[in-house]
């Protein structure tokens, strides 16, 4: 079962190398590394990890963009989350993974931890902190002001009064934004139809020019 | 100081009405009695409210559209939580407001609760939830994925497991959804300037049309 198990992830890890894939090799290695290790360490059988459901869907649950991204974010956000939680649950004698006698990945900076788990998470837990950071930075800010909304007290009747008070203008700007998004959208398709009437326009003039010899 | 906050109100909702107001008078004039009674039942002194800082932020995370109207759907979510919170908070008997003596909102639905606090916080929640639905739809889908990812139990070692599992295609999605937005944001650059440069072509062809007389 475990040469099975090895056999799908290896296949998996393969088939994101073979679709030019965005993840360095070493992270790749050392996720498998750590699969490997959680394996044996906890004994699960491998139908609790192929349920036939993934933990993070692969398709978002809007189509647009911007959506994606922040979608995108939120889930490398929980990622950060779930590995400090994984770094915090590890034993304090420092587990050795399969890895241990290879060297360490080339940025890991745990001295004197060749290839055990907690430099291996935390190996991970960077390369996911610097995608978020480099490429998730304008969808990092919105996820946090999302946060903040959701620790406020909506059981204070201080919060509550103030709430009440601030809503006139939250509703008319909800309106209004929701407005201006809509007539830019059309604005935005009234440009390119005019766009493109003027190539087919100047491409109806050249080939003129061309038939009449010019 | 009643007469002040009475009077600080009346030229808020006077304001959000002169500047091309969206929200209904109705409502406007709800949350205005609303307002009254909460004042009159809490007995909060007024410096509770004014505080200088506002609990919603006017100044949205980011300034991207999609990202402003994502933050805006967060709101109109914490506002719909935050009255359905008031309602449950009301004692049974059904407390009355100053506009007790008045028409009931236009489109409320509470038999025989003239002008009562909770006909009249459900008029302004099913104002907002109206809002929610026919304008912020995709909003919404996107907040509760993002909520479906906060309920993750990060602490769970057959979660982290599967998730480790997951990693790899997720971070090679994630790498390559924001290389792609980055092309596509450059290739719409592009177009623009193409575009704008075939406009001042044009209207440099039509001027000197014009100018020798044609």
């Amino acid at each position: 079962m475990i040469a099975m198990a090895t056999a799908v992830v290896c296949l998996c890890l393969a088939l994101s190398q073979a679709g030019g894939s965005h993840i360095p090799v070493e992270m790749n290695r050392t996720i498998h590394s750590l699969l490997r290790y959680y394996k044996s360490v906890t004994k699960l059988p491998d139908r609790s990890r192929f349920t036939g459901k993934l933990l993070f869907s692969r398709e978002p649950p809007s189509r647009q963009t911007e959506a994606k991204l922040v979608y995108m974010g939120g889930i490398l956000e929980t990622y950060d989350k779930l590995i400090g939680q994984m770094l915090k649950q590890l034993p304090t004698s420092g587990p050795q993974t399969a890895g241990a006698s290879r060297a360490p990945p080339a940025d890991a900076n745990g001295a004197g931890a060749h290839g055990d788990v907690r430099t291996e998470l935390r190996y991970v837990l960077k390369k996911i902190q610097e995608l978020k950071k480099h490429r998730y930075e304008e969808q990092e800010k919105l996820l946090n002001g999302l946060q903040a909304l959701r620790h406020i007290q909506t059981d204070n009747v201080a919060v509550q009064n103030k709430a009440l008070w601030e809503l006139p203008w939250l509703y008319e700007e909800a309106s209004s934004l929701s407005n201006n998004t809509r007539e830019d959208r059309r604005r935005r398709r009234r440009r390119r139809r005019q766009a493109q009437r003027v190539k087919t326009h100047l491409s109806g003039g050249n080939a003129n020019v061309k038939r009449k010899g010019f």
